[in-house]
């Protein structure tokens, strides 16, 4: 049983975990709160992988207070050595009295075994507190730990008939600033962002996070983790471009930077080097069906650590992350315009033989992004 | 200046006013509310045309306490005989001391001279409190007043992906049945619903308003209004079609029972001869570039007393309900489902050079209804 003090304490921690955001992946993120006899003397959260977890800079803020202290962890402690110590000895070091958790960790090289070493250790630890939550703030951790593979967003911008651009493929811009900002945020929170053949060619985009910051901790933290994360640089998402024929030009300005990973079928590897010429990565997937096979891809991003993967895409990609049963959110941003039948949609699929056959999805959120809609939906599993 | 106790009052009375919202066409909803040293002695509203206005009903319940008293009205008491007397006449013989006005009347026939003859009288008349909120109540008879034709209502039922029907043109169902109860509700505020010619062959659609009531007055309400209402049917809708060519069978189903007003290029009486036959009438409208002429409709409506217009069309006349500068708000439900790019869209437009070129609306209203979301918006002018 959890009091409402529990519940005041973990909601401090997830707030804390929410701060690294957009800097933690591919670790997860982590808040930890230490509270002595009601008084929290220890706060801290993960900023970026190689730097310490959330425990350690809570345990140094706490120093000798967190002797008979409670910890509220939204994430089960580490009990392997990584690139830093198991938190869950570090907590046992200091001689924490309890530990609660929201949620345990799904990493098999954790899974219990951090609970499992803080009870060895006499310390009442408990877990479930405000679960949902810590679930939600790293589905895509959890997704790549339990599937394989990161969480899948595909992201839209259409009119209110459901146009994404003029047939000719323009589609700059149909939503407002505000929209575009907000997309920026959902980029800064992604490990990777995965767009196609079409998009490169039409709007040749740079997929690049601009004008957009780290999350800032509050001005009176005092905790370690707080001066780490002000010198923290934007962690740059991984840029991925579909292109099963190499149809898009290798002068196209997503590619002349480098650090692009292409997926294409295309396996004469004469054809890769123009791309490989930028600085960019060309891996060669199987298209069983004549069509790229896009859960190669993505479990090809699991591998590479994504838990966050952000489709940026037109009605061709799209439509395929749907059919092949991939798509995990689907954000919408809905101009108040309309552009007319001729345009072009939001999603390349079969015709349907009846209504009935219709993708199901079910609202998760509506809320205007300036002039915008943004409504998120999420499939009906 | 209008104080907070006036502002309840005229709030009472639009909300009276609002029970007419089923019943009253053509005629406005208008509400009243007598009150005598700050105690409501009366109350009326109008229930429907050829029945008592708003201020007789109240009135009649205030009896020999109008005397010296307030009447608080949401439209300007009318000056002249209709199909009953006028209602300045009649507050004037009351011995009313005050009498507030939220917004005046368009109406040729009434237009100020209502206020002054209540001034005349040595009646404190005053206006525009919440004038704002009765005009939205009235929107269609201001429209019909100050226009020549009725608000035009857009409504469409859509999928996220903007599709509104199959490729065949099957349309049911994309939304669900709350969305389809409130289509019933904007019906039966309604005076008119018009479609076109592709939804009467694809849909076989009837029109008509089944399964809701006239609104109902509260049960302790002792105005003479409200057991009149309580009597009173549900007025009809007028049901009108757009065929410029003839192409719809004359045994649709919407055609078998009679009355519907059939909209028409085609000018060969023998080609109207079915249509009549069954009771409808057929109205033959220009063509000026080969299209049928909607303004023309819309105002052979408005003569018909025609305040509120419902269009439930496919994206043909949706379309040119937009091109031809007509629509005055759209109503979208918005089923959380995709279909895919090979159905049929929401609106027929031509092409645009540009997407500067959008046609651009405002969000007036957002809101769940059942499992799907109604979206309201309205042209920006």
């Amino acid at each position: 049983m959890f009091t409402a003090e529990d519940h005041l304490h973990m909601s401090r921690a997830l707030q804390l975990a929410a701060l690294g955001m957009r800097t933690t992946s591919p670790n997860p993120r982590v808040g930890c709160v230490i509270v002595n006899r009601g008084r929290i003397v220890g706060e801290g959260w993960h900023v970026a992988a190689g730097t310490p977890h959330a425990e350690p800079h809570a345990l140094a803020q706490a120093g000798e207070l967190a002797r008979g202290a409670t910890a509220y962890v939204t994430l089960e402690p580490c009990s392997h050595h990584g690139r830093t110590p198991p938190c869950a000895d570090a907590l046992v070091g200091a001689g924490l009295a309890r530990v609660v958790v929201a949620s345990t960790d799904p990493n098999p090289l954790v899974a219990g075994q951090g609970m499992a070493r803080l009870r060895a250790a006499g310390i009442l630890a408990e877990s479930g507190l405000m679960e949902a939550e810590a679930l939600a703030l790293n589905r895509g951790f959890m997704s790549r730990m339990t599937r394989g593979r990161p969480w899948v967003t595909v992201k839209l911008g259409m009119s209110l008939d459901g146009k994404t651009a003029l047939d000719d493929g323009r589609s700059q811009w149909i939503t407002g600033p505000a929209a575009r900002r907000d997309v920026m945020r959902l980029r800064a929170e992604s490990c990777a962002i995965l767009t196609g053949s079409g998009t490169v060619m039409a709007d040749d985009p740079q997929l690049t996070v601009r004008g957009i910051d780290p999350l800032q901790p509050p001005a009176d933290c005092m905790s370690p983790a707080a001066a780490l994360m002000r010198e923290q640089p934007l962690r740059r998402p991984l840029r991925a471009v579909v292109d099963s024929r190499l149809a898009t030009s290798p002068v196209r300005a997503i590619y002349l930077n480098g650090g692009v990973r292409l997926y294409t079928c295309v396996s004469e590897g004469a054809r890769h080097a123009p791309y490989i010429g930028h600085g960019n990565l060309v891996r060669v997937v199987p298209a069983p069906n004549g069509r790229v096979d896009l859960s190669a891809i993505v479990a090809d991003l699991g591998l590479q650590g994504c838990n966050n993967l952000l489709v940026e895409a037109g009605m061709g990609l799209a439509g395929a992350v749907l059919r092949a049963g991939l798509l995990d959110e689907l954000v919408c941003y809905v101009a108040p315009a309309i552009i007319g039948h001729q345009a072009l949609g939001a999603f390349n699929l079969p015709p349907l033989a009846s209504l009935e056959d219709k993708v199901r999805l079910a609202w998760h959120d509506v809320r205007p992004v300036g002039d915008d809609l943004r409504l998120t939906l999420r499939p009906v599993r």
